[in-house]
């Protein structure tokens, strides 16, 4: 049954250098809007649930066009609100074979959404209007004022009995020093109010800092992550091991613990195209079978199936639907579809 | 010695989105324009025959269109005719990885080249100028009216003495429900006429509903194929085998049978650039060979490689000319030519 | 006080090859999707109201992109249906100077809308939800099962007491040999029903076929169409007079008609980028002038405005907010905004 | 009657730099390929004639490129030679108002064409295939292995009773120091030659040498050019006097000096959109009209049209059939065609 | 004789809708880097003086991207600075006739330049280096740091006996509500280093706060500017009017105050392909003719050309060499140059 | 310790048809400006050196483009002259898998580089500015005049103590029939100035004519090259061997020569973007760490990674700072870096 999904986060401008050229040599730029919680909730309203957002934009020409995008994306835009002068960006120059790819951001604590004032958001009016409420530990590492809204929205939607999800995705460069210590009780702040939790094991190790003996790293998931999942009484914990063999071929293995158990789907080995993004791919296929009660295998088999496909497309936000994602879990490659 | 060789078929518009992004995501596409036949008789063109096409072209600006891009392509114009307003298009969605590709046509039904009058073509005329005549199962699949010119030209070239070649090509989006059995007795009638023929064990099975107890494709088509060549008096079959490991990478072995002999090539693996139009380089390849006398193991090595590079060039029209093709069939990957 | 409006129209792909180059010189398309109803709904939408659109888009990715770009219009789209293959499309050379711009249509009487069945629209259910419809004579020019489905609707909307819009725009190419005798009574039907009229004296004359002794353009206006109101009891007229002094230079005046009043804007002329929707953004500001209760004389002012914004931009939709046009209507040209 | 014209002239690959930008600017280029023999005889295979092309192309990919461009732009290549490495290119930075157009050339001297033996072309062979010859002035001034291959074809069309055209086309850049008197002889003996003949006052000044006392070009002209017809036999002269306004807005006025008789178009003034090659669209107007046998006015009316509209199209080699320049002559500038 | 001349002065990324897009509707921007002292520099190192460019870039990709667009534009970057992260960007979406051009920034007052410590900038070794500094008010609008640096640079260079240029260049928006208040006094001690100055009647009447009784610019003009120029001292004052008929099309007047004597260009009326950036061509040209000596005719008259060419190029950033500019400033519109 | 290193050699304009198309299918080019020596002195620049490049371009818009790339590949252009009218110019096609890559060239002899007078370099003076200099077999092939300004620089380079580097780069199609006995008493003289060479064991064999009786290439390097470094006085001598696997995969193993001694890198093997230009990417990695004196294995690791990453840039010339390298040599392919 199709749910009222959001996500309260920020939206980033993507200007990419086409091709493979570096931003010193060439002169054109593509541009695309995107976010975390834009690239879930666009995900989960191509699966049939509608998507909102929960953010603000600059009210100009930039706000303008990042609104007119999200709504191309499926977005409902209802719950976006128009304010302030600006918008982070950030600058991508696409790697190749054994040169990575490479992210310049510019200055977005100025953004609208990074400085909405405290009382910018109606949180009980909000969690009236959804069924579950998406975060993600980026917006966590910007400041206090984004940090009171996600727990005050948290709250509100736990409070009414809706699903809290929360992606741990901690980002060192916007901790800055002594991160994992200044991050650590805002992670279990949320990890408290949460329902849902992607994460992996190096979120448990330095995050969460809890310990261990293990050295492979399937060894430490196994360890840490029931500890987290009991701590904090959530009920589904998932996320993914990525190898990278070059810049254009990755492999994933995505993992579920839920009911104490942990599912994995098979180690997938595919050509990449587009890597940003693809994390946010599995997360909503984690949501969408964890809401529509797929049985922990085809979750799992689901969502890294939707991460692997949002991996051969442009732009960071998924593009599949449920039936290509169903198709692409089972069936070889194919030939042209006609 | 070149021949003067003509294709009777439709001419399409490919609309292509640029990269790897999906209609929905694009604002661009590149268009050509190309069809079995047209692919065919540039290819014979290039190997230095001379390659006419038979068919239809709106009279407005898009038929303008048309009739320059294949007269770019090396095709003799001489016999198209320019009437009408519409002609079919297709929209190309690149595949990438796990990603396959995906093709979405207009309805093709109304165009020029499927709603000719009965008395369009004067196929003793026409005869009179060819040594050689191609079809494709696509065509056949349009409508009675189209299948009475294929008949009709074919008889008047079988007639002359003139060689008739004919594509099989099933395809079973458009013949629709029951598609097989529809398209009996019109696959039968052109056998009949026909001395070069392209199929597979498919098309045996299938299209001319031939039992078989065989399980690997293989044993199905030697022994099957030798009973159409015979059933039909038809001195040259050929075909290919193809398997697909992504979008991107596929490998394919080209069989011929003549004179009660199959002959294999080697089984060619290679990066795929643009996989539409290969089977019509393969057919060139094995028409080019029959019409010139190769020896059997030279027609089918020689199409093979035809096929090949037909998948690293943009469009459906193969680029090659007889010497590329020919080196292609020898020597390994080459550095940069200067 | 925001309206929720609707048109019932056909979405149409529009093609177009960039720059100044002919079909058959170029290789690359602009797409984007568009049609009369598209047009005002989006316009109106960018004035503040809600716009809605009614129609059919095909179940493929053609019809995913549809969508998707009407969405990035701001249009709602809750009332477009998902059936059938195929769409409308047409192929646009820009013209310059002395050369005239070419529209190449595709064959799109197949199309999704145009072969909707009779219970395909629920016409209270509509009804019910939209304070205002907006119908165009090229969906009346189509087949018996659009303009029943335009009959139906607009009696419905009449009936709730909504406000019924009719932009005539004939078009001689789709009605085909005697079009205007075929057209009447379709017309007049039309007319019936509606409160808002879009239309000249050309109408009056050849569709209707109301005589004049007149022979200036302006005094057949002012003589035929004070006749059209009454004898059809609607509410407001209107129309422009444009002059063409190159495909980058025309001139426009709008007139409206209201309370047995003439009123007219002054002869605006102004460089032209893109003309083709421009007739639609006229129509759409008189319809929120008409909807906001404006004075005649800013309804025509502002509508003119509105039409020579929309010249200035690219695609047939227009972009301008309530403020653009307003600024427009008043300010002389600008430098840059900063 | 449609004739068999011919032209021998050099293919010159073009490179445009796209929009505005100074080649130091930009990192892209536009390419196609042209001359003036390659205008004038597209041109005349526009309007209904075999156009054909005498010259020598590389036998290479550059060679292949353009032969195929030449065969998209309607002209016949089966005089064209394959042979050597070389063919001249220029680049081309758009002018934009006060800032006029730049062509930057390479060095075209080492060209197939410039380089072609003295045995390269058998005149009788060719002068038995075509009803009329072009030449340009440009060729003129290569080197003596040109000017034999000119002069040595011009006399054998002459000597079957062909048609020889010759258009002065004076460069004084190709021609170097004392130019004029390099000039002089070689331009004697081709017009010695020639039937229809393109040239204004100045060629006559300069280039032969004919001394005036009238100051006013009109003037010079009416004075000199009847002189030449005498001197020469030439049964047509013609030419333009052009005034430029800016890069984007040119007058042309078009004569016809024939039995004695000079006949003017009127001044067009119009907008420009690529003014290269617009001299070879008058040209071919010119021819066409003389060989169908037009009364004098509507030759330099057609011709006049045919010139204005090669402005708006892009690229060197006009696009414009017979209709459309027919429709140019008469109709004011038209709306969008649908 | 050549000049050491140095820019203070932001670099800002330009990120530019091709064509005549909004940003809502396109998906490519195309980028460069300019700024006031970039574009004033610049053009002088076209005019053969040595162009210095003083400010602070990113320690990144965009750094190095716009360092090496320093360097292509001719300018000498022994003194710029590479530190902290950001640089400024805005959004340019072309206007079009009657709509406006319209640019977006993005917050600047983080970037390298306008967090550059109290120590950044060694005012006596860099003085030592250059015979001529320009500053302009943009910077001056920023905050107390860069006020300081400018008036510090200012000061060393006028200790050394160099020449200060300031040119006015009051942003509204910069300086927000009392923005002139906030102004004034900045702007006087500006002045009182200045020797070469840019303003016109508006900065002496707002910014300076002087009265006046006319009503005419020109009055005013004639008026307040002697009034500066000898409370300041400047020796030279100088600026333009500028009238816009649309988007495309501009008129200018120069003007030059030296030794109490004002001189004017002529009303140059000219199309407009690129408006930004023109006023610092002006400014070059300025100062190009005051640093060699010109006549004050001249000098305005070069200016005037100058930025007269300025608009008809691409970028913010003027591209006209010196003897570009003379002919620019006699000759008529010319011909293609070949 | 950075030095001052220049490269004597031609800057050629390189013509790129965009993606995989052939240059009978494009219409479009890509270009920038590259040569030997641009490539080497760029990537030294780019390690903290100053390079240098000594030149001749054009004295028009190609050679203003092409000093313009110059300057943003952060090459010092004071040693560069423009003189005449020509530059060499190639075509580039892409291969892709089985299909190589494709070069065109323009005839480069008239080229203002290859007629550059006997005065027109002041070898003293130049050596006396650098360090290091550097010459390419490449130009060794044009002419006589081109030779003695490269023994006339190595001569004054050798003599005031200075580095002369020579890269053998023998191309066949240059030195045209019997070239290597032609060429042999020209590297033969060019050795005996250098002190670091590339070369492999081909240019043993078949440019200075050493026989050998070993047959694979390994053992034939290890035996050839001691006896050229013993008979010219040659302090290090470095080149790679490279096998093509298709046109996207190449392995490259690295090999130096120093002091009596080999060392090798690993074999690499690795996607490849652009391979032009990728060898001098080698050499500049050669130079750098024999400059710096790094060990001989950190010699040979840095130049086969740095010629490892210019395979996946876009055009000839390498863009890797000297970290970026060292992190190549070590690392495994890295995630997106943010």
């Amino acid at each position: 049954m199709p749910k009222r999904i959001a996500a309260f986060g920020e939206v980033m401008m993507r200007l990419q250098v086409p091709g493979y050229d570096l931003l010193s040599q060439g002169n054109t730029l593509k541009y695309s809007f995107s976010g975390t919680g834009v690239n879930v909730v666009s995900a989960l309203a191509r699966y049939g649930h509608m998507g909102k957002l929960i953010t603000r934009l600059p009210e100009n020409a930039l706000g303008d066009a990042a609104e007119a995008y999200l709504r191309k994306l499926w977005i409902d835009t209802s719950l976006v609100q128009r304010h302030g002068k600006y918008m982070g960006l950030y600058f991508l120059e696409n790697g190749f074979g054994s040169r990575p790819s490479r992210v310049t951001y510019t200055n977005r604590l100025e953004s609208s959404f990074n400085t909405a004032p405290q009382d910018a958001y109606d949180y009980e009016a909000i969690a009236a209007e959804i069924d579950a409420l998406h975060f993600c530990g980026i917006a966590l590492a910007m400041n206090d004022g984004v940090r009171q809204h996600m727990k005050g929205l948290a709250k509100a939607v736990k409070q009414r009995g809706g699903t809290v999800i929360f992606d741990c995705n901690y980002r060192p460069s916007l901790w800055g020093d002594n991160g994992y210590i200044k991050a650590n009780p805002h992670y279990k702040e949320m990890l408290e109010l949460s329902d849902i939790v992607m994460m992996n094991e190096q979120d448990a190790l330095y995050t969460l800092g809890i310990n261990t003996t293990k050295e492979r790293r399937e060894d430490q998931l196994e360890e840490l992550l029931p500890q987290v999942m009991e701590r904090y009484q959530i009920s589904v914990i998932a996320g993914t091991h990525r190898s990278i063999h070059s810049s254009n071929e990755h492999s994933l293995r995505g993992f579920l613990l839920r009911g104490g158990q942990f599912t994995y789907s098979d180690m997938l080995t595919f050509s990449v195209y587009d890597r940003i993004g693809a994390g946010d791919a599995y997360a909503s296929g984690i949501i969408h079978g964890a809401l529509e009660g797929f049985a922990a295998e085809k979750i799992v088999r689901f969502a890294a199936a939707a991460a692997m496909l949002a991996h051969t497309v442009s732009g960071d936000t998924p593009m599949a639907s449920e039936s290509e994602v169903l198709r692409a879990m089972t069936a070889s490659a194919g030939d042209v579809e006609r």
